[in-house]
């Protein structure tokens, strides 16, 4: 067994089918994690975005206060669906993301969440890098219009398997992350986000496996489904990645679930193989994971 | 026209077929320089390990002297080849790599050079990242047997086009030497590399790719070409891939050339669509160019 996992797990992500109604998005969600570990999953995946469509002019009318802990379940809903339903199922849930409010400042934020198997929240995750980006008759989308960034890196530890790091979309595209989360000892890099039909066909598989590649870690991509009547036509293709870059399983555009066995041997495996992590030439320039990082643990 | 480049320019990558013979390889390298300064290519790349067949059992009897600079012309007859065809052909040549030995200590490096257009040695870089890997059953080489790491990240300012960077094969699967020298104002990162046929077909478009797409800069891939009777079974696939990680050319596993523009105006393009480098968030991780970095400038 490696050092890195604790345990073996099988790994469900959910590809989410979401629309504009936020209840019936909740309740959608809550059947489709119900069906995930049903079949085993104990660590389960939702989308970016996966109470409301995605886009700035959605997020103020689907966002939810995440304070005080627990905030009251009229005000949060989606948090109190996610940690009802992994203690119901006995499973992890990343519940990624929602429009998060914060009532004091005003400030919208792009927040994930992570469920213990008794519904206690171990960690939150406030996407870093806002999504602003215009390829010019392509795609323009500014998300920094509405939301704030977070600040913190994060990296959960799940008592019975061992650290995961969690971050949202467009933070992908910045290495950094999964470099330090990696070397801190996280095994999977788990990254909700919906990338769309343009930048998706472009970058979104390479993403996944280069950070597979570089840091020879499990890394999971979990989109929502593409609806192409949406006003933001999500990529989909939601994919399991092992340390090898290896793709472990791949949905394509429509709604569904994928699974695949978070195994710590194929890490030692891989590392063993291509001994990277002995290799490194620190001597010749600086550990980014040694620097200053801030962090949420 | 970019800050990055002061002029556009034609890049021409030759996949070499050497063999055993190192006058011959040196004499047809020459040939195939030749050819692609005729197509007009204004730099040209020559695969690792030009000069002999690729292998700890041949390094030493292949490697020759640096120093003095110039070295003499009975030792160092790779060196005088390739001072001597960029000044014939008045190009830039990224004469990628041979086998070194310093007299001194008597020590091997595995070392390239960058020549300038009249011939005179503008760089030299030492591989950092020695090959050391054991994948059971299909690939077991260890490179330190006999070679000695260099310790220096090379950058290399090219008088009429800019900076380029020059790192050797096993190198490119550190991302430090990416990121560093395209945040330092590299527009182009050249890996002479002979993958093989276990580690080409996982990793080394991606690894070409993966690179491109992080820091939005021209990658040049340049493998030996593919020669299933050597001890050593490169992969082939030399390619040249553009700042968005769409692949411009590749070749397969027999010997060619493969040509492209290099463009200014593309990488303002893809950095302005996706602007990574106003987005970077070095308030929560650290910026690995701004660190402590030894390098060969």
């Amino acid at each position: 067994m490696s050092s890195l996992l604790k345990k073996n797990f099988k790994l469900g992500c959910i590809q989410l089918a979401a629309g504009s109604d936020k209840q019936k998005n909740l309740s959608h969600a809550r059947e489709k994690i119900l069906e995930a570990a049903k079949a085993g999953a104990q660590v389960i995946v939702l989308p970016e975005c996966f109470n409301s469509p995605y886009g700035c002019q959605y997020f103020p009318d689907y966002a939810e206060p995440i304070e005080p802990s627990p905030p009251k379940k009229e005000d949060a809903p989606s948090w109190h669906m996610l940690s009802e339903a992994a203690a119901e199922t006995k499973t992890y849930i990343v519940g990624a993301s929602i429009p998060e409010l914060e009532p004091d400042t005003k400030k919208y934020y792009n927040t994930a969440f992570v469920f213990d198997p008794e519904g206690k929240l171990l960690a939150t995750h406030r996407k870093i890098h806002l999504f602003d980006i215009d390829i010019p008759g392509k795609i323009k989308f500014i998300e920094s219009d509405v939301l704030s960034p977070g600040n913190k890196i994060t990296i959960v530890d799940l008592p019975e398997y061992g650290k995961i790091a969690l971050a949202i979309c467009y933070d992908v595209r910045f290495p950094e992350l999964a470099m330090i989360a990696a070397r801190k000892g996280a095994f999977l890099l788990v990254y909700p986000g919906a990338f769309n039909t343009t930048t998706g066909p472009m970058h979104w598989s390479l993403q996944a496996r280069a950070r597979a590649m570089d840091n020879q870690v499990f890394v999971a991509m979990c989109s929502p489904a593409q609806d192409m009547d949406a006003t933001y036509h999500a990529w989909g293709h939601s994919m399991i990645v092992d340390p090898n870059a290896d793709i472990m399983d791949e949905l394509q555009e429509k709604e569904g679930i994928i699974y695949a066995d978070i195994n710590g041997a194929r890490i030692d495996e891989v590392r063993k193989g291509i001994p990277l992590y002995q290799q490194r030439r620190f001597d010749v320039y600086p550990d980014v994971s040694a620097g200053k990082v801030r962090f949420e643990e």
